[in-house]
Parts: structure tokens; C-alpha cells; sequence
């Protein structure tokens, strides 16, 4: 592993969303860790796939929620790029999508948009675009349907009523030269939680991604949902979930898995009675404790549980009408972030495994 | 006059729009003048308008019009601030307004979403709303038909068959302290030019200003128009603009006049067929020479006329509709602040009247 220095790691964070925004929330407290969110490109629901249709510009979303995860600008500038307005011809719109999508209008280029994004919001690490081209995402159901989408797939996972075959991005894209770079130094590479098929799976697919994360002498970790939701996921443990993944980003890609033990409690648990429920622990770990001194040597790739859940439910914003439908059951952004940090000094020791 | 150090000067320009914005740029030139724009929060036109109705924010596009003509940040952040969504259901929004308008619902203040922007924008000087309450301006023409809105008054002025009687602002509103207190500790008071009857003297309307102005020890410039547009004031002279503009102001208010002397070129001065012709220099300006040695002394004011259309033509950006309906023939912003400046010095240098 390319460890070689006390005080310094490249770390590389894979996803787009909610989950995303956690992981770097939490990792952005270690001075010492260089981040990198690699981004997804495939959201085409909401603010960002009206922006997309109306402006033909690239989806600034999980750009937007990335930034605001590693802005070190006062809680006002983030507030105002988290503003969803709601009233009139703009409701629903999110301004730090606006603002990107401007950007990209007067600069005409994406990347520049990001970078300027990135210097007004003060960003602490890097946020990159998996790929500048514009492409999007299709499911292939078992009974041969297709949905046409990033939205249609992550709204399917709610109410299909058919398993998922494949995922797809058309066009093909290639992977931006900055994605690329990111994961070639990379000491750490971290697929962050995210709903599975519509926000993380669409990074493996782009063109070079898979290979270059296989290929890259980073340690790679999985951080595993906490709630396998909707018609695609339901009933998943974390084995499953890993077993999905590596169908895309390959065979023994992983060399770590961090996974939630604790059950959420009955009020949090009770809003998902509809949607799905807990992620079922890993069926063969030997030792389940989540100190490092007993986890299990020989498997690959070793699974981690933890505490996860964050004890402070999340509140959503009642006058956002899109935020009340999101998840409300969260990882803890600190708890989470020390076990990759733990895990990051663990190898840098030579820890025997 | 309250002139006393060598290189400081408090200069409160007034205004709203792109007079305002030119006399800016000219002055931001001289690094000891300690510039504040007062800027008129009647607009309800366009973008502007639809946010106020829709978002029930006050008016931004005229307070960014000036934020941007201070704004030290580079060029990108400055045509960010003037961009103009050209398509889909954000066509015709100011990114600029939407900055503003966001702000402002996230701190609940406008006052506040006015700084935070002036930090974004790096602005040298402060730009300050006249009033912090919402009002809108009406106009009584002499057959008596009222228009309703700022929006209304300058539409008449293209298109109206009667001459106005007044202009009034419903509610009444109070000045804010910000603006009050600028003008006391000013040394110059600008008016910019601009459209009289819905960007100026709607500024005088507000309670506390005329009067205010008109106590101040600062010398005061009423910087008058180019063209004489729009059948409020159409074939006005000098003369006629400053009787008008008394009338709100307060007789006697001023102590110089800068017009304009030189004819703008023919390809120009077309485009204004339908709309109006050149403001008329003033009738009984003994000497018409813009050299300060000359002008007349015993007048008051004391009108200086100089050589102020820039040269460079406008160039409309084609691509925004709302643009290209706007003034072709602009001050040149080195020349007018130059002259504002001499004043300054002249009057600095005790220089006998």
C-alpha cells in the first residue's frame, strides 16, 4: 500500500448524494486526509433534470451536495447553496444547482463551473465530475422493461413490482482525466452509502472507472447502506449489496466492508414500514466486535460493524417538499469517519492480517 | 464644505440601473474616494418583478446592477452576476436577482443578503437599499388615469399619450438608517442619471431622503441624462430635467449640473427615432466651456457640459431578449467620473466661486 508518509493520504470517496455528503462531512474533520469525491453524472430527477432539459447543461446536484460537504465557507453561504425555493416559477429549484448551471452557461465548460464553485464555497479537497460528457441511465427489468432514467430507476426502486436484470448508461461515456488521476494516487478508495442502482452503480459504468479502481494500489472500502429500501434492494444484507456491486465494479475489488449493527430505533424505523427495512449483517464474519483486534484475518474482504446509526434523527425541512420524502435514518458522520480513519492507520502500521 | 483631508472623500451616488452602474465604474477608478451607492427599491419589472410577487423578496435588480459595478472579483464572478437564463421556465431571470433573492429568504434580511453579497462580490464601497420596506410606485397622468407600478410608469414613458402630473409611492416608507447616515457624512452627492420618473425620483419619494439631502453640508451634482426618451420627458432640456427633478428635490438642492454637449453619431442617434432625441444643453450658461476656469460663477447651479457618450458603442448581447431593448447610447464612465472628480479637487482647493 502507498502509505509511506505519517501525515498524509489521498483519499477518494465515490458517490453522489445523501450518503456522499456523510462520509466527506466526517472525513473533512482529518486535517491530514487529501479528498477527493468522485461524482456521479446520471441524475436526471428534480431540479437537476429540469436544469438538464431546459439548459442542456451537465446534472449539478450531487455535484452541489459533494461541495457543501467539504465547504469550509460559514454556515450561511452553505445554507444558501442547500436553498430550495418554494414559491412560483422557481419552486423545487435548488440555488447551488442554479448556480452551477449558470456557471456552466457563462463559462461554457462544467469542469471550470465546478472549480469556481469549489473556490466561492472555500472547499477543503477536491470535487470530480466521474465524466464531463452527458449520458444517462437505463435499467433493463427481468420482464424486459426499460427504464428511462436515473429518476425512473430510483423511483422503480419504491414501486416496481419486478427484480432488476441490468443498468446501463447511454451514451457511453468516458471517464474525466481528473477521475482518472484521483484514483491512480489514491491511498484509500471509499464507495460511499447510496441508493445502489441510481447513484453508486452509475460511477462503475462510465468508461474506465471499473478498471482504474481495480487496477489502483489503494486499499478499498465499502461503507453498506443502512436501509435496503424499494422493490431492488428489499431484503438485502450486506453480503448481497457487496455481491451487486462487485458485478460491476468486479470480483474481489474490496478489501474492507463497514456495516451497521445497531437497529434503529422503533420511531425511525416505523416511517420505512412501507419502504424497505434494516440491512441484514454479513452471514459469515467470524468475530463481529468492531475493534480491529478481533476482526477476522483471513477473509477477503474483512468486514467491519459498527455503531452507525446517527442518534440525532434527522429533521426534515417541512417546507422543502422534496426534502420530506428523503431518507430520515442517516449514518453518523463521525463515528463512520473514524472507522476509514482507523482503518487508514491500521494499514499504514503494516497491522498483520 | 466638510472636505477637510487631502485624500478622502465620501461620495453618496444615487440612483438605480445603468446610469448608476456607469457613474460607479468611473469613480471605482480613484482609490481615495469612499464611494456608497443609494440605490431605489421601486423597480417591479421583469425579473425583479416576477421575484418579488412570486418570492415576496424586495427588489435586487437595481442593488445588483450596482454590486456589480463594484465588484473587484474577477470577470467570471461578474458575468455570473449579469447572466440571463435564456430558456425553459427560468427564461429571463437575472442569476444575480436569484442570488439575492435566495439570500435573502435563507437570512430572512435583505439588509443582510446585501452584505453577504457585497463579500462575495468583493465590492469597493457599500451599495445600501434606500428603504428596507416594500412599496411600490404609481404615477398620475393628467386626465387622471393612475399607472401601477414602476413597471407601468417606464412602459408609459415608450408608449403613454399624456403628460404626467406626479409620482407617488404606496405605502409610504422610511429611509433606512444605513442611507440616512451615508448622506449625512457625505461630501458629494451624485445623482445619476437615469430614467427621471421611475428609477430617480422615486429615491426623493422616500420619506426622510429630500430632506436629508437637502440639509446636507456635501456639495451636490445631478449628473442629466443623454437622451430625452419617452413622452414624460421627451424634448427636455438641461433646464427642464433639473425644474422636474426639484420638484422632488426641493428648489436650490444642487450645486452643479453635468450634461453632455457633443451630438452621438448618426448610427446611434437612429435607433432613437421613435423614442426621443438628445437632452438640450441649458439655456443661460454664460460660458459653455467644460474647463472649470470658465463656467460661470454667479449661477447657481453651476452647469459644466463636457464630451460624455462613449465612444465605444453598446454592444447588446443579442442572446438576451431583455437587453436588447435597452439604452445604445451610455456616458463614457472615465470622463463623467473625471469631471466628478475635478469638482471634488476644485472644491477641496477652496477655488472662489
Amino acid at each position: 500500500m502507498a502509505l509511506h508518509k505519517n501525515h498524509h493520504a489521498n483519499v477518494v470517496v465515490i458517490g453522489g448524494g445523501t450518503g456522499t455528503h456523510t462520509v466527506l462531512k466526517g472525513l473533512k474533520l482529518y486535517d491530514w486526509l487529501n479528498l477527493t469525491a468522485i461524482v456521479s453524472m446520471a441524475d436526471n430527477g428534480g431540479s437537476t433534470g429540469i436544469l438538464r432539459d431546459e439548459l442542456g447543461v451537465l446534472p449539478p446536484g450531487d455535484i452541489r451536495q459533494c461541495l457543501v460537504a467539504l465547504s469550509e465557507s460559514d454556515q450561511l453561504m452553505r445554507d444558501l447553496f442547500n436553498y430550495r425555493f418554494g414559491t412560483g416559477q422557481l419552486k423545487g429549484h435548488n440555488f447551488g444547482n442554479l448556480f452551477l448551471s449558470a456557471l456552466e452557461k457563462v463559462t461554457s465548460s462544467f469542469d471550470q463551473a465546478v472549480s469556481k464553485t469549489s473556490e466561492v464555497l472555500k472547499i477543503k479537497g477536491r470535487v470530480v465530475p466521474v465524466t464531463l460528457e452527458s449520458t444517462h441511465l437505463y435499467g433493463v427489468l427481468k420482464n424486459g422493461k426499460v427504464l428511462n432514467g436515473e429518476h425512473a430507476v430510483t423511483t422503480a426502486n419504491l414501486r416496481g413490482h419486478d427484480q432488476i436484470n441490468r443498468v446501463f448508461l447511454k451514451p457511453r461515456v468516458q471517464a474525466s482525466a481528473k477521475a482518472l488521476a484521483a484514483i491512480r494516487e489514491a491511498n484509500l478508495i471509499v464507495v460511499a452509502p447510496g441508493t445502489l442502482y441510481s447513484s453508486i452503480i452509475p460511477i462503475f459504468l462510465v468508461n474506465g472507472i471499473a478498471k482504474a479502481i481495480h487496477n489502483s494500489k489503494a486499499k478499498k472500502i465499502v461503507v453498506c447502506n443502512l436501509m435496503a429500501k424499494g422493490i431492488f434492494t428489499r431484503g438485502f444484507s450486506v453480503d448481497d449489496f457487496l455481491k451487486a456491486l462487485e458485478k460491476y465494479a468486479g470480483q474481489n475489488t474490496f478489501d474492507y466492508v463497514i456495516y451497521n449493527k445497531r437497529l434503529p430505533r422503533s420511531n425511525l424505523l416505523k416511517r420505512y414500514q412501507h419502504e424497505g427495512m434494516p440491512v441484514a449483517p454479513p452471514l459469515f464474519v467470524k468475530n463481529k466486535s468492531r475493534t480491529f483486534t478481533k476482526v477476522q484475518d483471513k477473509l477477503r474482504p474483512i468486514f467491519i460493524g459498527g455503531d452507525l446509526v446517527a442518534r440525532d434523527p434527522y429533521r426534515p425541512n417541512l417546507n422543502d417538499p422534496l426534502k420530506r420524502q428523503r431518507t430520515l435514518i442517516r449514518h453518523n458522520p463521525e463515528r463512520l469517519a473514524k472507522i476509514i480513519v482507523d482503518i487508514i492507520k491500521r494499514e499504514k502500521r503494516g497491522y498483520p492480517r
